[in-house]
């Protein structure tokens, strides 16, 4: 049952792209927004417009960016960090950034080899971290993809560049996270936790 | 935290004013969109930025729609009908079509009586409600106002204006929810259950 509306309906079925956004939810927020909040709503369209236009990637790290370079590989200090992270997307740069914990500079796979999906080193820029290896002045590369197959995959793949060029490879702790429960975790990362035990 | 990039930041805070959508939601949101899908974003900024520019009221009978009437109202058949079916929202007539066991006509709210918030009987347009029972043509006028008490405060105040001009005024029947179980269902839902129970 379509909308009243022909443009109502077209709100409807764009809402729908976003994820976890199915059709009642799409049509509240049409709703929502045309009663309670057209200013909001004409904002949040021209910010999508602006967004999917202008937005880019970083011609250093590959994170998203509208500039020419992202504002980490812009700055003087952190673009001359001895520590580079590999991470796999936007979202998990932005994940790191939150912990305030790294000072360094970061390079943006934007996704994880997958042969089958066509996924090759060409489409993640592992040609251009080659480069970036090759130029000297990364003393440690941070390998922080996600720890699933593919990340596995993708982490041996950047460990071996590595290798040739003589830079110093780490990996992110595996092992309980803060907060879990023993009696819930699989049996796969509480291996990973005991084979990783610290002294205490 | 704000994300590398300000356009990216002022998209994320834009997907905030979606009901449901927080802070990390509207980050997933566009991450998404600008990862898989920038054309599906951009058709929804021209979809939202068209909805919210060109959608307006109905003349006749309030609804959402960018034509002077709505489809409902500008259909021969519908228009002429001698049922009146007053709702508090568009979303709550597109509720009622989607069943389809209602081919009369409606009219929208938009809202209901809250002497609070200032919304009073005409900021629900129930001077054009009256006129339109005063113009006659309409047999009987069903309330499909919320069953709470802002609704039906304003279901008395129309059954008041249906007495003044001699029209039948209805109600939807309140009792127990197809799909429901009666160990879980309010007190004051049972006894509209009992008062309203039908010879079977």
């Amino acid at each position: 049952m379509p909308a009243s509306s022909p443009l109502l309906q077209q709100l409807i079925d764009a809402l729908k792209v976003l994820p976890g956004v199915g059709p009642k939810t799409a049509q509240r927020m049409a709703f929502q927004l045309l009663e309670r909040n057209r200013e909001a709503g004409k904002k949040l369209g021209n910010a999508l417009l602006n967004a999917m236009e202008h937005i880019g990637q970083c011609r250093c790290c590959r994170t998203f960016t509208e500039a020419e370079l992202c504002a980490i590989c812009s700055d003087d200090v952190r673009s001359q960090s001895p520590l580079l992270c590999v991470v796999g997307s936007s979202a998990d740069l932005q994940a790191i950034e939150q912990t305030g914990q790294f000072d360094g500079r970061y390079f943006v796979l934007m996704g994880q080899l997958s042969p089958l999906d066509g996924i090759g080193p060409a489409e993640l820029g592992l040609n251009v971290l080659e480069q970036q290896l090759a130029q000297g002045g990364i003393a440690e590369l941070i390998l922080a993809t996600n720890p699933t197959v593919e990340g596995d995959a993708t982490a041996y793949y950047i460990a071996e560049l590595c290798h040739r060029h003589q830079v110093t490879v780490s990996r992110l702790a595996q092992g309980v996270p803060v907060g879990g429960e023993l009696e819930y975790l699989d049996g796969s990362t509480l291996s990973h936790a005991f084979s990783g035990r610290k002294s205490f």
